[in-house]
Parts: C-alpha cells; sequence; structure tokens
C-alpha cells in the first residue's frame, strides 16, 4: 500500500512526525510551571516573564539586568516548627552541652537544655546571637561548611521525618529553572547564616555560591606556619533581614532585582525596594494556607510573621500565592494533587 | 585548465582553502595576549589557563570553579601620584569647600584645601575616613553612581591629561577577555569604594557590577511617602585591604579564587590564600618597573607598596610581571613597542 500512498497522505503524515518531534519542546513552553494550578499566581508569572523576554516589546529587559531573589525560609523551603537552622543550632547545643558544663546555669543555653521555650524567647535577639555564637562560629569557614553539610545529611524534620532539604517547594523549584530558562539569574536573600545555606543551596536549588546572600559574621584571614585560613568570629557583620535585604543586594548584586519572591514582614523592604525601579516589576508573596499539606500562619505567627507584607500586597496589586488552591504539590517527595479545574 | 586539474591538486587546494577558513581560530588560539612580550609572565599565564581547561588533564577545573580576581589601583589601572579615588575625593572636597566653611580650620579638610600633604598624611586612616565620609557619603546609592560617573567622564590625569578611565592597562585588558573567553568568572577585589568601581567596571573591563567587590560602607533602606531608596552613610562597613580581600573573597563570592593578580603588599593575603587551595593555582603580580612608560615604584612607595609580596612571590615562585620588559604597550591609547626578540 505505501507505494500508493497520495502526495497529499504523505505530506500529512510527515507534518505529524514534525509536530511529534517537536512536542517536547512546545510542552515545555507551553507548561513551564507543572506544579502550579491554572490560577492567578501562574498566570501573572508567565505574562510577566513573557513581558520582560519579548525582544519586540516596550518592557523588555536585558539578560543582564534579570536579577531575580529569593527569600529561603518559608519561600524555597518550608519553616515551621521555627527555623531550620535555629534547630540546627538548638540540636548543636544539646549535643555540645557535655563539653561546657557552665551552659547548666547561663541563659540562653540553660532555656535550650531544659527546652524552655518561653525562657529562650525572653532572651531576644541577645540570646539566639549567643546560640549562633557558639554553634556557627570559632571555627574555619572550611571547617563550617563541612559541619553544616554533616548535619543536614543526617537531621530529620520532626513532624515528616525527612530530611530537611527534601522539604523544599517543588513549585518554587520550577519556578526557579524557568526563570534560568529565560536567562533570569536567580539569587537567595534570606535571613539565614550565608554559609549554611550555601552547604546545601547549589545541589539543592541549582543557586551557586556567590547567590547566596545571608546574614553574616565578622571574619578573620589567618596566615600561620604557611597556611591560609578563614576563621569565623561570633560578631555580627550583618544582618540580611528586613531593611537589610535591600542594603545587601545594592552591596553585593548591585543591580535592582526585577523580580522578588517572599513570605513575611521581613520580606517586605526587598519588595518595595524591587517595586521601586522603572519597567516592570514582578512581586510575589507565597502565603501559607495549607494546614494539612504543610502549615496554616501569617499575621499571628512567631516565625514567618506574615501581616504589614499582605496588606500592601494587596493594596498595591503584588502576587499573593494561596499555597492550599494553587499548589497541586508541596515537596518534591509528595504524589501531586489531581489537577484543579478554576 | 581547471577541467584538467587532477584530483590531488584538487585536494590540495580544498585543505588549503580549510586552512585559510581557520586561520582567524588558530591565531586567536596561538595569540591570545598580543601586548604582551614573548616573556617568563606571558608564557605561565597561558599554561596556566591550558592546564586548568585540558578536559583530559589531572588538573582540569570545571567552568564555575574557574574564578579569577584582581586588584584594581595598580593592577588594572595606574595608581600614581596617589589612588585615583583619593583624586577624586580631595578635587571635591576642594569644589564644594565653599558649602563647608568650618573645613578652613578642620583637619583633615584644612590641609586638603592647603595642599598641605603632609599634614594631610599626619590624620592617617582616621583623615582618610573623614574626606571619604564628606565626599562619598549622605547621599542615595543611586545619586552616588551619577556623581561618580560625572567625575570620571570630566576629570583629567594630572600627569597625561587623559580621563582616568583611559589610564587601564591593555595588557590585562587582554588578559580578562583571555580569561572570559576559556569561562573564567573575572572579578575585582580592591580597596577603592564598590560603588565607585562600579561606576566604571563594566563599560572599561566588562565585569559587571555584581562582580566588583570592594570597600563598603554602611548603608540605610529608606521609605518614605511611598519612594525607597538606600542612603550611604559615612560608617565604615568593609575595608577591603590586606586581610579584608580574602575575607571579602570568602563572604561575597564563597569559592576559592584559581587566579589572583595584584601589585602590592595589600594583596598578599589574596594571593596566600589562593595560593592555599588544592591543585594548579595561578599568583601573579604587576611590578611597576617602567619610570618612562608609567611609574617605577615598589619597596619604598607610600601608594602601591610592594615588599613582603614581593619577597614572598620570589621565594615561592609566583609571576612577577617586569612591566618595562615584557609589556609591548601600557595603555589602550599608546603606540605598542616594536616587539622584542627574547
Amino acid at each position: 500500500m505505501t507505494n500508493l500512498m497520495s502526495t497529499r497522505r504523505r505530506h500529512g503524515l510527515r507534518l505529524l512526525f514534525a509536530l511529534v518531534l517537536s512536542m517536547p519542546l512546545l510542552a515545555l513552553a507551553a507548561e513551564p510551571l507543572p506544579s502550579w494550578n491554572d490560577g492567578p499566581s501562574k498566570k501573572s508569572i508567565i505574562e510577566f516573564v513573557q513581558t520582560v523576554t519579548d525582544q519586540s516589546g516596550k518592557d523588555f529587559v536585558k539578560p543582564e539586568d534579570r536579577i531575580a531573589v529569593f527569600d529561603n525560609d518559608g519561600t524555597l523551603w518550608s519553616e515551621q516548627p521555627m527555623y531550620f537552622e535555629l534547630l540546627f543550632a538548638l540540636e548543636e547545643v544539646k549535643r555540645t552541652a557535655p563539653q561546657h558544663p557552665e551552659w547548666k546555669t547561663t541563659q540562653p543555653f540553660k532555656a535550650v537544655l531544659e527546652n524552655d521555650h518561653q525562657a529562650l524567647a525572653a532572651t531576644g535577639m541577645d540570646g539566639i546571637l549567643k546560640i549562633f555564637g557558639a554553634t556557627h562560629t570559632g571555627m574555619t569557614t572550611d571547617a563550617f561548611d563541612d559541619y553544616a553539610k554533616t548535619w543536614l545529611s543526617q537531621a530529620k524534620h520532626p513532624k515528616t521525618g525527612k530530611p530537611y532539604t527534601e522539604m523544599i517547594f517543588q513549585p518554587m523549584l520550577e519556578m526557579l529553572d524557568y526563570l534560568r530558562s529565560q536567562d533570569f539569574k536567580t539569587y537567595i536573600v534570606s535571613g539565614g547564616d550565608t554559609a549554611f545555606m550555601r552547604a546545601f543551596a547549589e545541589k539543592v536549588y541549582g543557586i551557586p555560591p556567590e547567590q547566596v546572600i545571608g546574614t553574616t559574621f565578622v571574619t578573620a584571614f589567618q596566615f600561620k606556619d604557611g597556611k591560609a585560613s578563614i576563621v569565623r568570629t561570633p560578631k555580627l557583620a550583618h544582618n540580611d533581614d528586613g531593611p537589610g535585604k535591600p542594603e545587601s543586594i545594592d552591596a553585593v548584586i548591585g543591580r535592582r532585582p526585577i523580580l522578588a519572591f517572599g513570605n513575611s514582614d521581613g520580606d517586605l523592604q526587598m519588595l518595595q525596594w524591587t517595586a521601586a525601579g522603572p519597567g516592570k516589576r514582578f512581586m510575589g508573596l507565597v502565603h501559607h494556607t495549607d494546614a494539612k499539606r504543610e502549615w496554616a500562619y501569617d499575621r499571628q505567627s512567631q516565625i514567618g510573621r506574615l501581616d504589614k507584607a499582605l496588606d500592601e500586597a494587596k493594596t498595591r496589586g503584588w502576587t499573593i500565592v494561596d499555597m492550599a488552591s494553587e499548589w497541586r504539590q508541596i515537596y518534591p517527595f509528595d504524589a501531586p494533587a489531581p489537577e484543579q479545574v478554576q
């Protein structure tokens, strides 16, 4: 029969063949965020990216200016029952307590060892800095990197029993990939210790060390017996929270982002700074509304309070991601929910 | 005659044609540093780059780890009779003095206005910080960028009469290009104010703002009447000199460079830090030996003193560029010297 196939039919088959061959590419272009339901957030992300990458449009942004910044805790991974890095610090205080008998009677360590959350909270920022000083400093930067990686490879989340590095948001991973496929440079700008985040950011998010910006401690270069090292001291150099975020963006990147994503009032100034630039801008908030699959919290939360930033986002029309209805899947290890029809 | 051409001859012509077509590429590969004479420095640079980019070799370095750091003053551009940024600051003190009558009787400003170099030097680091505070801070980051760009576009060097941004080293520009063509990421790590260097680094060196690391002042994010800005304050945040260089490399890049280039004792720790990593490393010093075409200075110089670093470079076999004999051309506006035969 093949010999008798009409020219028209052969053309038809060729066309079909060409279509099938090009499908993966088309599918990629048509569906860049598969774990996002077809809701307002997915629409606003894709519209923004298409607008600023359209070379013929008036809102075109050159690739080198496509700077996208993301908060980490609560935006790229979970942050409950408390920041994972704080869990690390508290666990390490307990583990190393036998070498520090004085901690039994000294705050904030006494509170940690006695699981006295109220007394711990009462020590405030000063207490937190002492805990971070005891667990995050007094060692070389190389040693800290090993130390953080070892903990991350062994520790399990108290609720899910999963490694912390698996409690990352599948929809946000897809967004990072999508942005990078469109020549965006993706940065983390977050309250965590820069060195702690660098210990997993490249492997987990595909974000290299030089694109991780966080809280830093003063370091001291040492050259002894022909050996060079950099030692971490307990003196805070920069607190990368609230106004500290646009300040570090300016200091480290030196360009204003065109896209910023956060989830709490600590991200408000970063969003304001991003919004204040010329041309098209994207400001987004992850709203934790899913008590079943993750956690639900906002205005009253101790960790990740979202109050003023939520109001400002509503007033100014920023994108607010309703986690419960807009994310088909939370973690990579979850089975995705059936697609919701809007 | 063409019809009678033998097959062999036709093959020969095709081969010739192929050779001619591929010549620009071959030429590029054979001669990446045209302003460098065939001396030990050019040889060591090319050997290093070929070694770490040879995928089949044991010293291969992945592209993302090809971090190259360069001091600016005295390494990428001249620094005599004093750092160009200091000339900017002193000129600005004089220009704005009418608005500050108190400067006539207050140090270090009095010394600047009276051209009293000795009195100025006597005010030390404290004096310098006051001068930088008065000329570099108290304005938004956007305003400072405009201000620095305006000065750079108008100011002329007292000796050459050229704009400062033309007093850059042609051989180093070629080295930056060569490294980038081999997938190196080129950074500036220098004592100048980060924001001042960013005002010209991209245009002049092809180094984008996020790859410029320098001295920083504390900034303050402000959000007033719906407008966001970042204000520069006179408080020093980081002095990017000496040990401050490896410290900022670790804080900002988070990877150890495999190549570092400086020209003074202020670069020693950066070179030591680079040298202390595993695998092949390249450490280089520009030695200012050319009183005729640039300046000749090293161990006794106030600006750009090269003493301890010169000794350590000799002991450890680092590359020391003899500017007078190894650079055919200093500035882009110079005519190149005739090629020297070694």
